[in-house]
């Protein structure tokens, strides 16, 4: 195993310390309870928005704290949820009045660390589970866990976010969210595994012409194990489940997310983007916002998901609201 | 060779259709000459920023065509330079009275054809030619054709670009671009190969346990191979001869930017970027901005690159001017 580390087991440490470090003016690094949360001064009785897993996806979650979107993510070891008592440090440090939001993508772990942490936090709570993954719908491999929240995250931690910013109420806010995920569906593609550093050896291997089909971001197994395909037909599979969810009407606006799983460079991911758009505007379909890059990652893992959101007209202007984080900026 | 394409030969112009559609608002595709350009208007006598270059490098180059950057990259087949048409075609159409300057990387290639479109372009043209890779100067290596330009070039083209927007003159801008450049000292390590999609196996093969140190942006030999090492024993070594280029006075303010070649997971920049920050504050330096991503690659080459750069009062005023491009964008 080669990785830029002083060891597997500093790493996770290091990495906060670091992007606390980078990102100074916005972001503190809270040691103790170990999540990163907004700088700048909370506004009594805003709405906070608290998400957070295992680590290994970034810039998901620590990347979207700040300004129109989360106010704290805790960080579990990567792929391991954090503990109740992160998400509770969490909550007590950024809850101003108006109550905490739990944005949690449907793992087991994560959903109950969530629930224990909502339960033992003062204020009120309440929360997203974010589950877009619609690779496994319908398949025998489909487990009573129902859907794993994946990309789809990012979208609703955005539009969330802003309607937080916003001064909505939390079950406005909650309404919002849950929504978003309703309307939102992804699946993936993995054309190599990533490598736990605390293991040191791959968690799945693939042949030199082999791919997984709706992988999940821990390198979960998919819908199938196939032979290389082309970007077009990639794009074909994965929308053919994923508009069978998101259902959207002719003159629906769509947001088009092509997201990276780390390995893969961005002149791929482009291309990728452009055999999806190629397709839904084939079919009559008007994408309306767009994203291409990193954003929900499982680290070094060679691939790329597509994502689509159904679009209200509420949701074009949150989506256009300003955000200052890390890896999500615009008009501030 | 597993890459999410339809066919190497129409990769780049997918790759820059996709671009253009995903950023439609801000950026325009040039079929014709092959170049993005900025959509918003020109005003009158602003200075015209060009860069460009092999691709494969993503978002570098046409990731920073926007308000406060650059007006238009170039983009050749990966790792081949541009034509001099191409970059004729680019100044002639986004020349709009104040002339046109060239931000170059220093490849033999790239400088020869910038040079014959500066001859062919009939407005003023100027040059800046980066050439911050450190990592050979003193070496036996080193040839005659200097250091490269690599990750400081992005912070050449932010500086430039902000300086131009702001409506400073040809001659102004050329100094600051210049002075930039000299001020600013970049080293990179590899970990990997990548594979130029039309070769279809790797650039160089490196053993398990061994990695490239002061490695070039397209797999050009470094310093020295030699076994793995951690990550503060690299920001160590990178930085000791960076900084012997840079030569900070110890309250001068820096940039210190940590970028991934493209293989290497955000976690393991930030750890990255923590090593280097740690060794900075030892020397009793002072990082006054920071940058930590994939912002200068290798395609999915994995390793990543320290650059440092000594700012003036003028140069943190024009990092912090309005940016909006795919890959750099804040106040806008």
């Amino acid at each position: 195993m080669k990785k830029i580390l002083n060891s597997p087991q500093s790493a996770l440490e290091e990495c906060l310390t670091g992007m606390a470090l980078a990102h100074g003016d916005r972001l503190t690094y809270h040691e103790h309870g170990r999540f990163i949360a907004r700088r700048n001064r909370k506004s009594a009785g805003k709405v906070a928005l608290i998400s957070g897993g295992g680590s290994g996806h970034e810039p998901m979650h620590a990347g979207y704290v700040g300004t129109g979107m989360l106010d704290a993510a805790c960080a579990g070891q990567i792929f391991t949820s954090p503990t109740p008592d992160q998400m509770m440090a969490a909550a007590e440090a950024v809850d101003c009045g108006g109550g905490v939001i739990f944005i949690i993508k449907n793992y087991a772990g994560d959903v109950m660390n969530f629930d224990m942490a909502a339960e033992m936090h003062s204020g009120k709570t309440a929360k997203i589970i974010t589950d877009d993954d619609v690779a496994l719908i319908g398949a025998a491999s489909h487990n009573a866990q129902g859907n794993r929240g994946v990309a789809g995250t990012v979208i609703v931690e955005k539009l969330t976010g802003a309607a937080a910013e916003r001064g909505m109420d939390l079950q406005t806010c909650v309404d919002i969210g849950t929504r978003v995920n309703a309307s939102t569906g992804s699946m993936a593609v993995a054309l190599s595994s990533c490598i736990v550093p605390a293991v040191g050896s791959p968690t799945f291997t693939l042949g030199d012409d082999e791919i997984e089909i709706g992988v999940g971001i821990h390198g979960e197994a998919g819908r199938e194990r196939t032979s290389m395909k082309t970007s077009d037909e990639l794009a074909d599979i994965f929308l053919e489940s994923i508009l069978a969810k998101v259902n959207p009407a002719k003159d629906h606006p769509l947001l088009l997310m092509c997201n990276g799983l780390g390995g893969t460079p961005p002149s791929e991911l482009y291309v990728f983007y452009n055999s999806a758009r190629k397709i839904l505007e084939k079919r009559g379909l008007k994408v309306a916002r767009s994203l291409v890059g990193n954003y929900c990652t499982a680290l070094e893992m060679a691939g790329a998901s597509l994502t689509v959101t159904r679009m209200s007209e509420l949701d074009l202007y949150l989506w256009d609201d300003p955000v200052c984080t890390p890896a999500l900026r615009w008009g501030a």
